[in-house]
C-alpha cells in the first residue's frame, strides 16, 4: 500500500497491534516500555482475525504491526494517513530510532552492528529451532541447545546485557523468548515427547550454560518484562493449543 | 568470539569474504561499490572451505563475512584485532552506517524503516520461495510469483528505486536476486520441472508485473551490478550443481 509522509518534528500517535501469545509483539511492548513511550495497545483476535486488520494495517495479517502518525483514531478504524509497519525486528529498530534518547540502539556503527547481529542470531538460531521443537520436531532439540550456546557466546562480557552495558533492542528481541523457554521447561508443555521439556531444564543447569542462564534470569527480573508477562495465560493456552499435537 | 573495539575516527581496513555464486555476498559488493569504498575481496572456496575461515572469521562458515579495522593483513590470516561481522543484511546496514555520505540508508526513521522492511520482505517472501522453487520444490512457484507482487507493491512511486528517490541498501539487497531470476527464466536452469523457468519468464511479461520488471531492468543496467555480475559463470555452475536435482 502507498505510505504517507509523517512529520517527525511533531509528537505523533503510536498504536501497537499485538496478541498476548505472540513473543514478537511482546518484543515491541518491552522496547516501548523501556523507552517510556505512551502508546495505544490493541489486541488482535488471532483466532478470529478482523478483516480490517489485513486490509488496513498489515496485509500479511500478523502481529506485531504498528501505525505511527496521522489522526488519533480508534485502533479498529486505522487511518490511511498513518505510517504502517510490520515485522518485529524492523519495528524494534524503528522504535529505537524514533526515540534515540532511549539508548535502545547504540550510536557507534560497530556496537549497532553487534545489536543487529545478535537479533539476527536470535531469530535464525534460537527462535527457529526452539519453535520447531516446541511444535513437535523432536530433532530440533539439539539445534535449540546449540542456539543457546551461540547466544551465550555473543553476550556482553559482564553477561548483564546482550550487547554493551545497557538495555538495547537486542535484549527486547530475546527476552520474550526467554520467558517462554522458562515456562516450557518448568511445565513440560509442548508438542515434544513427554519429559523433554523438563530434560532441557535439567541440561541448562550445567555449568557450561551458567552465563546464559544468569542473563536469562536478569532479563526475567527486569521491570518491563514483569509488567508485560502473563505466564499463567501462556501456559494455559499452550496446554490447549500445542499439547494436542504431542508426538 | 570476543570482539575488539575499533576507533572509527581512523581509516580502517575492510575485507569482504565472498563467493561468486552467493547472491548474499554480491549484495555487499554492490553496497561497497555504490559507496565507493576501497576494500579487499577474498573468494572463499565454498566447495572446500579452509579451516581458518570458520575458526577466525565466521563460525558458521558462510559468506558473506567481513573484517573491519585492525592491522592490514593477508585475508587468509585474519587478525584477532579486527571486528568480524556476518549475515548479509546486517553487513549491508553496517556499511551504510559506516559511510553515511553514501546515502545508502536514509536519515529519516520512517524512510529507514521502509528500507529495512523492504529487505525483510525480500528475504522472507521473495528469496525464500525463489530458492525453494529453484531447488525443486515445485509448489513454491506460486509463492515466488506472490513475492514478486509483494515487492512490486513496495516499490517507490516512480519505480526507479526500492525506496525513495535514490539507491539504498534495499536495492543492493534485491539486485543480485534479480540478476539470478533473469538467468533462471532465460536459461530454464533449475531443479524445477523442465520448462517452468521459461514459463515464469512468460508470466512476468504480463502487464500486472510491468512495474516490477521495469525496476528489475533498471537494477540490472546499474553500473555497480554490471561490474560485479558474471551471468555465464552462474549459468554454467548452476547447470552442474542444480539441474542434477531436477524433479
Amino acid at each position: 500500500m502507498q505510505q504517507p509522509t509523517i512529520d517527525l518534528d511533531m509528537p505523533q500517535q503510536l498504536t501497537l497491534y499485538l496478541h498476548k501469545l505472540s513473543p514478537y509483539s511482546h518484543r515491541i511492548e518491552l522496547a516501548l516500555a523501556e523507552a517510556n513511550v505512551k502508546y495505544k495497545a490493541h489486541q488482535v483476535d488471532l483466532f478470529n482475525k478482523p478483516t480490517w486488520f489485513a486490509a488496513k494495517v498489515n496485509p500479511i495479517g500478523k502481529v506485531p504491526a504498528i501505525t505511527y502518525g496521522g489522526p488519533d483514531v480508534d485502533p479498529t478504524e486505522p487511518s490511511s494517513l498513518s505510517f504502517k509497519l510490520a515485522e518485529s525486528n524492523v519495528i524494534l529498530q524503528f522504535v529505537a530510532e524514533l526515540y534515540p534518547e532511549s539508548g535502545l540502539l547504540p550510536k557507534d556503527p560497530v556496537e549497532r552492528a553487534k545489536v543487529l547481529f545478535f537479533m539476527d542470531t536470535v531469530d535464525r538460531h534460537f527462535d527457529k529451532p526452539g519453535n520447531e521443537w516446541m511444535y513437535g520436531r523432536t530433532e530440533s532439540y539439539e539445534g535449540y541447545l546449540k542456539g543457546v550456546e551461540m547466544i551465550q557466546g555473543l553476550l556482553s562480557e559482564s553477561g548483564e546485557f546482550a550487547v554493551g552495558d545497557r538495555y538495547t533492542i537486542a535484549d527486547a528481541c530475546i527476552a520474550p523468548l526467554l520467558s517462554r523457554l522458562k515456562i516450557t521447561y518448568e511445565t513440560d508443555i509442548g508438542a515434544f515427547p513427554v519429559g523433554q521439556g523438563t530434560k532441557l531444564g535439567g541440561e541448562l543447569k550445567a555449568p557450561k550454560y551458567a552465563k546464559f542462564m544468569k542473563y536469562a534470569q536478569a532479563m526475567l527480573e527486569r521491570q518491563s518484562l514483569r509488567d508485560t508477562n502473563d505466564e499463567a495465560y501462556l501456559a494455559d493456552t499452550w496446554k490447549t493449543l500445542i499439547t494436542e499435537r504431542r508426538v
